[in-house]
């Protein structure tokens, strides 16, 4: 019995943070919270993918980076060859505490050599005027591990910047040379109001 | 191998309620079952909505109310104030044993104040003809709980009427003065060919 | 502590499985993957369901028989009667392992007459010629048993023949003389390429 009890709080916790989106932590770069896409190297257009419309040079099914992909192969957004970048405006200004990257589990992938490998975030506060006069931090640097789970998450430098916009730039992949895979890229923090998590 | 035996019971239990729509009932409001809203009150108009259409003064993302909402904040439909009502017309005319109400999960959510609060539910066959003669009943009344799990079920006063359309009222709301967001609303019961489950 | 470990262990890889498309298992099927449904028996149309667009015979919405389906009712392709077929190019060549069909979960049905019973599945390489000088091969057949779980998976005859394309056909469903849902089809394999599963 008391190993049933033991065993039931464990599932029902483990189910409870699966249910809460994979990893049951706020995520500032959800577009379901209001985030979107600013900008994006170069897209990769497959030779079977269907039309797609622009808005100031950013593609409409870049969102996918900011949804969830439900453990689908393919609901991804590819960029063209092994390096890139894509900017990201948040729901709000936070204090970041962490970004998540996450590609699709080995389990049910086609392909991995389009994963991103070593990988940069940027994060700044836009001031809507130019990009230019706004300083830029360096939140984290880390490798996409293939044989890790497949959301990988990774603190952010200790410090009590504000942001509301990041950029993640991706210097390597996983061996493709036509293209690089961006599932889902998530940023955890908490807002002034709130107090730290 | 027998502790074994009684974590991997359990985990198989609860994984299938969960890969089940969440809580492995028969929802009877689900939209993907042919369940509609026939009315609502006045939508909340957020600014940075995307327009929508309307058919006989119900939103088009209305509907939401009758989906999943797969562990994503932002994917409920908000109306106005902090009281408010929606109608829904069910699959099929059942005799009701419960009603569900979600919020987003506390975990992922960027603000729980728009959650309704105090809440009744009425239930009536739809006549088709005009509101005024239709008898509604009072199925239950009951408070969302910020505390408890976000899919909270509540049992129907027991009674064998038929019914076709609810309407849930919430009085209250955990505290935004602007706006409340439904998720999800689900209706559980039976019909007069099954058993009663 | 070792009892933690063990349902830890357990719970954590169940909901890895289930987190990766419900089965950890490749797809080459899947819509998301660049399958596509290439022909199928004529469709069910309920008096309820919108309009819909087809495509040299193919109706838009019979992809639905190539995409998850969130353990939601209704969301399946309705064929007419209770015999009829569905063919469908894979995203690649492969040496096909074994084929899953699924239906709606028994907890959430509201029916499950329609589900399909005894099916057979046929696969071959599609030389984009004509119909007549593809060899088909036989598969496998089997029954799909609404007491087991909604997601069935069955070997496929043990061979090294390489196919592009698979038939499943139906040759009977589980009592509805109306229609017969398809809710999901999977193909799994392995390519030339990767190392034999
Ligand atoms: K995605
Ligand atoms: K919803
Ligand atoms: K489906």
């Amino acid at each position: 019995d008391e190993v049933r009890a033991f065993a039931r709080e464990i599932v029902e916790k483990e189910i409870g943070k699966h249910a809460a989106d994979g990893l049951g932590r706020v995520d500032y770069a959800v577009a379901s919270g209001g985030a979107m896409v600013l900008k994006h190297s170069e897209a990769f257009l497959g030779t079977s993918r269907v039309s797609n419309w622009f808005t100031k040079g950013v593609r409409s099914d870049a969102v996918k980076m900011l949804q969830p992909s439900f453990g689908q192969p393919g609901e991804c957004f590819p960029l063209k060859g092994n390096n890139g970048f894509v900017e990201i405006k948040l729901r709000t200004a936070i204090v970041p505490e962490a970004i998540t990257l996450e590609h699709v589990s080995k389990s049910v992938a086609f392909d991995r050599s389009s994963a991103p490998k070593d990988c940069k975030i940027l994060g700044w506060l836009h001031n809507g005027v130019d990009d230019t006069t706004e300083k830029k931090h360096l939140l984290t640097e880390f490798t996409y591990d293939l044989e890790k789970s497949n959301a990988q998450t990774f603190d952010v430098n200790p410090s009590v910047v504000v942001i509301d916009t990041i950029r993640l730039e991706f210097m390597s992949n996983h061996g493709s040379p036509t293209h690089t895979c961006i599932y889902r890229v998530r940023v955890h923090g908490h807002t002034h109001e709130s107090n730290v998590s």
